[in-house]
């Protein structure tokens, strides 16, 4: 696996369960998965040399993020490496406009959008489209990264000075923000979980909640059916996370995700086969494990590095809080990346099942609120977006 | 840990999700653990050089075995290393005879058994307790090994030249075997599982249900707090599994193990916490998790080399029947622990989740049985002792 991150360190726990052992391209001895693999190369994973370091002997290669030059897939693959998903399908999660392109060809839901080089261009479409635009750089964003919400064409051309060609995006009305996650095998068979709802703050992920409570049977249908097309379109090998915003109308895609997802990390326990065995599974050509839930409701809520992780911080340390959160909440499962702490990082995520949203809610978020900032908030009403 | 077994093995994920990294000591490169976990030291668990290295920096030394020299372990804890559980604790489940004097001494229900170092010794003990006599090896005994069921005072007579001092028990009219589970932490924290059900092939773990089926409450009350009972008379830090003789008069205990247990593989998706982070949390001193189920019933299946471990074995490889396995019970969980495969060693285990025993047990033990041996048995009756 190309990335050192959190989900290459998940993704080997569910390899040694399948009798296997994870090699890792990290970029440092510290990162995550480095930490606690037993085949570790150090390098970068934009360097040629390092990629066919980690593919010699590997029965596939795959990817914990989406930052891989598309030459150097295509050079692994020429000299008859296995990679999944293959850079022709990978592409459509590391560049925005490939993806916009390919989505408009197969007419499938997506916010109006428009390549765009020069100001009058994004004066155009804030024309047809209004203001404020959304822009993106093609490549590279993450997480809220190279995502831009511009109010008029002086910052747009500021921006188009600094980045080149972007992508325009109309700024859709959203009800709320939804993730279909699909598993394809290269054999063509497909698996999917029940979509959720994700709960971004500062354009970071902060909590799932699976199902996605109060979705219609129909458009939960929709989303799923949505996910295997463009799966299957795009010759996905391994997981697919389609992000989505919903609206009055339906769901739009957002952007792709071609590896475990930040959405489905719920399905570690809250489903019989989670995402990080399921792309396993999927990419060593496995035949697919069930996605069934385990509990009626699941929420995941991400540990973000918050007022604990500033040297300053006098408050009780980490290893304290991990004790109080254990002693506070027996129930609620830990997954810590191992990483140095950092405001807004994502240092760990915690995972509760039950039976009612808003019990299952207070407890997840309470117990990453107090191991990110050592506080308990008695109040945990839902974001207003809701 | 010392050990590089397939419990160690299993430790190293759940260490993993507690931000943990298992440092392994391991026989050899090829043992399960050593395969997949990140800081590996090859070494033998009785040089007490070896247990010096891999004790250098740890936060708490533990086993994944019984193995090691009380004497080494005393001169760890000397140098001021935490050993947990500690050998004043861990001799109980090293030696029978020093178990069954303190289980006397505490009045604790169990077999009639005697020290016996002569013939004469073990025709007094006959004639008392009837024929035939369970002669066991005090120490060094596992899966069978080290225990003979004895007709007369010949074999008696013939181990005890080849032995020296044993234990003699009392063979008992058993219904069936029993395994009651704690953690204990260093403050004293105790939790306790369901008590399971447990059923041994020729002296190995076979199939675990949880809870045992048709166990009175009385009955799985007063088993639960045997285990409490003696976890803390001994001092237990991390997991004690009490392996139990149940008779139509109640339960007997038949031995210890301080560590995780086969007879505790079903609680990884079985219960909130399973038997792996349970024994971290204790050993590292923090809360200890919630045990409860997470479905009505739990069946674990050992995967036991089978004809397929046969050299000449011409059926379906092990990779084609992890294949079939996955296409034919999607919702059953593997756990392979990477080893070469030999007739009658503990390969892996499957578990299955679900509401009615029979179901169940027929999908694991189907499942198990497809992975040892490549053949599907359409008939499951429960064993004959049952």
């Amino acid at each position: 696996m190309v990335g050192g991150g959190q989900l290459a360190r998940m993704t080997h726990q569910a390899a040694i369960a399948l009798g296997q052992s994870l090699r890792v391209l990290s970029g440092g001895p510290d990162e995550s998965a480095a930490l606690v693999a037993a085949d570790v190369r150090i390098g970068d994973h934009q360097d040629l040399a390092a990629l066919r370091d980690l593919a010699e002997g590997a029965t596939v290669v795959t990817f914990d993020h989406e930052h891989v030059p598309t030459e150097h897939l295509r050079e692994l693959v020429e000299a008859g490496t296995r990679v999944a998903p293959g850079p022709e399908a990978l592409v459509h999660a590391q560049d925005k406009l490939v993806l916009r392109r390919v989505l408009a060809e197969a007419g499938e839901p997506q916010p109006a959008w428009a390549e765009v080089g020069t100001a009058a261009d994004v004066e155009a479409f804030g024309g047809a489209h209004g203001w404020p635009v959304v822009l993106k750089t093609p490549r590279g964003g993450y997480d809220g990264k190279g995502v831009f919400v511009v109010p008029d064409v002086a910052a747009a051309a500021a921006l188009l000075e600094q980045h080149g060609t972007l992508l325009a995006e109309q700024r859709v009305a959203m009800v709320r923000e939804l993730s279909a996650q699909v598993a394809r095998s290269p054999f063509g068979q497909v698996a999917v979980w029940p979509v959720v709802e994700t709960v971004q703050r500062d354009g970071v992920c902060a909590e799932v909640y699976a199902p996605a409570p109060d979705l219609s049977d129909e458009l939960a249908t929709a989303a799923q059916e949505l996910a295997v097309r463009i799966a299957d379109r795009l010759g996905v090998v391994g997981m697919l996370a389609v992000e989505l915003f919903q609206t009055a109308d339906g769901v739009l895609v957002n952007e792709l995700a071609m590896r475990p997802h930040n959405s489905g990390h719920w399905t570690i326990e809250g489903a019989v086969t989670s995402q990080f065995e399921q792309h396993l599974r999927a990419v060593l050509d496995y035949p697919l494990g069930s996605t069934a839930m385990r509990a009626p409701v699941v929420v995941m809520a991400n540990v973000l590095g918050g007022a604990a992780a500033d040297p300053d911080w006098t408050g009780p340390r980490l290893d304290e809080r991990i004790h109080h959160f254990m002693a506070h909440w027996p129930d609620v499962k830990l997954h810590w990346y191992g990483k140095g702490q950092r405001p807004g990082r994502k240092l760990g995520h915690v995972t509760a099942l039950g039976e009612d949203l808003a019990e299952v809610r207070a407890r997840a978020v309470a117990a990453a609120r107090y191991l990110a900032d050592g506080v308990v908030d008695p109040a945990f009403a839902f974001p207003d977006e809701h």
